[in-house]
């Protein structure tokens, strides 16, 4: 009797080699049958290459793994994060009521709520004017210095959400002066408010920016010290290092260990956006999110929509060897969205180690390439290698028919949906010859499209704050199910430790303030370093 | 007697399994010999599973090609594009002197100055003001639309050459009307001035955008004839579709057939740059180009900076499988560089039909995926993957000492040379425990870096318009050098047509103008396109 892990890997055997258009040409309603609700979204997997028997191996597949056994963990707070001993608690910043959930004998609810009350107050308080900057002037433009987690993701919801007359926010993550040269461009120092968000308070990228950013706005307000406590606004875990850097206590927002860098969009990073947008924003946000912790936290598998992207995504990767997971937003608004996915998807589980510390093996499922752009505009740039191109990718689309309430041009959903079924039928002929040819039979073929590219295809009435935060906690709770799969960790990131930790030593001996021998590092390190020395003037 | 491609499928079954360290261990100053130099940059390829007989045999495959034909065949107008029946002619755009090259028994180098002349007395009757709006304002905001080539090798050259105090220049490339609308925001219509520059002036993106921005712009300066006469520059290779449009001829600039929209920033697309920075900016950038031509037309293959890095990726992604490409400017002014890459290798070399019209094999030679994005800020998204990942990626760093003749914060390229060291000599342990371990070593292998990431270095001692022009030029011809190693034609891109074609008529479906069966198409579009249909409210 063979277990269902071995009926997959047989069946997978089967419909590998399997046509999408085969499968719709034997069940042609398959369109009709194939997709997943989530309030009045239709989120359509027909172009991927499942039959009804693979959707119930896959759904036995999940039943062995008891995944309302972690789904329930991980809300509750357990620790999930076993390497640092740490809950992963981004649900608890967006429930709406006051049931308690303990960490360290601290019911933590409260905390959340406390400060969610502390941004509302702040927000409006900027908003009105009543808060002024040191010279008494109203704020106009907000800075916003983080980076990681503390930005990507607060970027993507500002950039989503923004709408005509919302407040100017700008952002510094990139550790070269040019991102707050670039920031500051044109803004009036006296009417800028900083928010510098960083969990540890000790990264460098956000620090070196920090401090300038505050000694620019120094020279115009007359010193660093009314900076500090008139303009700036910190979130941080580490409150001590905020206030040694000047902040007054009551301008530090608490965020927490249990909130992952990637995760704490939903934490008082945030008020950038309801700085931007106003708190309400905010808010419809988090109930969005929430609406979706509901669905995931109460919906069998089986119509459970994080859990089923999940077992697709694992069943491409793990049995069919699809490899680029390409993601394309058909809304200019989403501009951040791929790279915010690239981030949530393959820092939590780009990992080579399963739970009990063993190597994955090389035809392990793992977390694959994720990359991708807003359409229209990739259809010029990517799109030519995935309809003719050398690749074992597949594709997904969110499309919304309406964007903050406000149409989109129809072209929009019309492109996206044409890619969607061109990629997966391809074509024979493009269209007629207009030219000599050389050899009718090779230009002919150069003109083929070969189809059979799947692609899951979101349909989205209404992309507002509160859509998008049941997208991007689905995102969120998708990442988890596949990490149960996968069996690894996602919620730590030791891997990016190596090189934070090398680079100030190369930076010493850069600048000649130690000598690096063979003994330190390897030949192109130290020529390197010899090459920058030369040419640096610092 | 073996064959140099039998040689090296032997030779790399050894390579293969060879660990990087090994090959540092074996030849500890490897890192010193193993560069590539053009002009004062340092290519550090001493990262990558190479010995010296694989250089060897490399380039006695190299030889067996006659690559040096090909070059010449692309420098003096060949037909190279033969599915198309037409010359790639980027070259000559970057060509100083007056030697002739023709084309249809046309002189086309004397055309190119002479809307390089145009170029620059537009330029500077703008930038000093002595072409007014309709109104009599100056010009202080230009916006450029335009979608693929047409947008994104000029968006690139306008960031990373961008200074204070130069002309605000926006873009807009999606047709989604937010693209538009932002780019519009705070500006005064009287003083800005439209670039609409599209190679066929047919393309839906870009005049879908140009009408509405006319008709915006008009409200401001009486009617749609004034902005026609004043307010438009067009570039164009049909000429006749932008006289119908309504500009005047004297302000329509020629593009030409024989250059591929993804080249066509050296074209007088580029007008925005000569607008932002000034023209002679945009002629060292020109410089640079030809710099890199000249380099790659003379230097034998050993030294030729354009071949070896081209052979170094066809033994990547050929002979050891490595598959992702991973790009990584370290200057935030370099944000567009990975999409323009992207855009550049994927849609030339994306194709499965080789120069005899035969279907590539699954295990042929072909362009990997890139993505990226700038350090320091991308190591916070996928470096985590990068490190401990499952992946056989390679990377690729850009590290500018110097960005416009101004020194760059030592941080960056010490961040960038510990990436590189680190990814290759991996960790066995991270850095002492801080926590209560649950159980010890399977918290040290979570902890554990792999090493043996291959990586390229660019060292660049100042990234400015000569330089950047000379960088780009070697992606082109790298490039071109891996299609002659694909064996595809590098130049047409049939693969985008398909789904542009489709858009329309789901369109008109959509609409209600038109009603779709399933003889026309599957029933996944069918169900989608009536999901629009209900909620599109026009």
């Amino acid at each position: 009797m063979m277990n269902v892990s071995e009926r997959l890997t047989r069946h997978a055997r089967i419909i590998k080699d399997v046509d999408l258009r085969a499968l719709f040409a034997r069940d042609p309603k398959r369109g009709e049958r194939l997709w997943l609700a989530f309030d009045n979204w239709r989120v359509d997997y027909s172009r991927h290459a499942v039959t009804d028997e693979t959707l119930e191996l896959l759904n036995q597949y999940a039943q062995t793994l008891d995944l309302n056994h972690w789904i329930s963990a991980l809300f509750s707070g357990e620790r999930l994060n076993f390497t640092e001993n740490r809950a992963a608690l981004h649900t608890a910043l967006r429930q709406p009521n006051d049931t308690p959930i303990m960490v360290d004998d601290k019911n933590i609810v409260e905390e959340i709520h406390a400060v969610k009350t502390t941004m509302r107050k702040f927000s409006e308080a900027i908003r009105i004017g009543l808060w002024k900057g040191a010279t008494g002037k109203p704020f106009k433009t907000i800075v916003h210095i983080g980076t990681g987690g503390s930005y990507l993701g607060t970027r993507l919801i500002c950039d989503a959400l923004f709408q005509k007359g919302n407040m100017d926010v700008r952002f510094v993550a990139n550790l070269d002066h040019h991102a707050l040269d670039r920031a500051l461009t044109g803004v009036d120092p006296e009417s800028t408010l900083l928010v510098i968000a960083s969990k540890t308070f000790t990264t460098e990228d956000i620090l070196v920016n920090a401090k300038e950013a505050c000694n620019r706005l120094a020279a115009a307000v007359r010193d660093v010290a009314r900076v500090h406590s008139h303009h700036v606004i910190a979130v941080t875990a580490n409150i001590k290092a905020a206030q040694d850097f000047g902040i007054p206590d009551k301008h530090i927002l608490p965020i927490w260990p249990f909130i992952g860098g990637r995760f704490s969009l939903w934490s008082a990073v945030s008020i950038s956006l309801a700085l931007q947008s106003g708190y309400p924003v905010f808010e419809e946000l988090l109930s969005g999110a929430h609406a979706m912790d509901e669905h995931v936290f109460n919906t069998p598998i089986e119509q459970n929509i994080a859990v089923q992207l999940a077992l697709l995504d694992w069943w491409n990767s793990t049995f069919l060897a699809r490899r680029e997971r390409v993601l394309v937003p058909y809304a200019h608004t989403l501009g951040f969205l791929p790279e915010h996915v690239q981030q949530l998807m393959m820092e939590s589980n780009g990992k080579r180690i399963d739970w009990y510390g063993k190597k994955l093996s090389a035809n392990a499922p793992s977390t694959r390439p994720i990359f991708g752009g807003v359409g229209t505009t990739s259809q010029h740039t990517f799109f030519q290698w995935l309809h003719q191109g050398m690749h074992n990718a597949m594709l997904e689309l969110i499309v919304p028919i309406a964007v903050n309430g406000h149409a989109q041009r129809i072209e929009m959903p019309a492109h996206a949906l044409a890619q969607a079924e061109s990629l997966m039928n391809g074509s024979d002929h493009l269209f007629a010859a207009t030219y000599e040819p050389s050899s009718e039979e090779t230009l002919r073929a150069a003109r083929v499209c070969v189809g059979n590219t799947p692609s899951t295809v979101f349909l989205l009435p209404n992309l507002n704050a509160y859509h998008l935060g049941a997208l991007l906690a689905l995102y969120e709770h998708r990442t988890f199910i596949e990490s149960i799969l996968y069996r690894v960790n996602p919620f730590d990131q030791f891997g990016v430790e190596l090189g934070k930790n090398l680079a100030p030593i190369l930076k010493s001996a850069m600048m000649g303030q130690i000598k690096l021998d063979e003994e330190d590092t390897d030949s192109a390190t130290l020529t390197a370093v010899d090459f920058v020395k030369k040419y640096w003037k610092g």
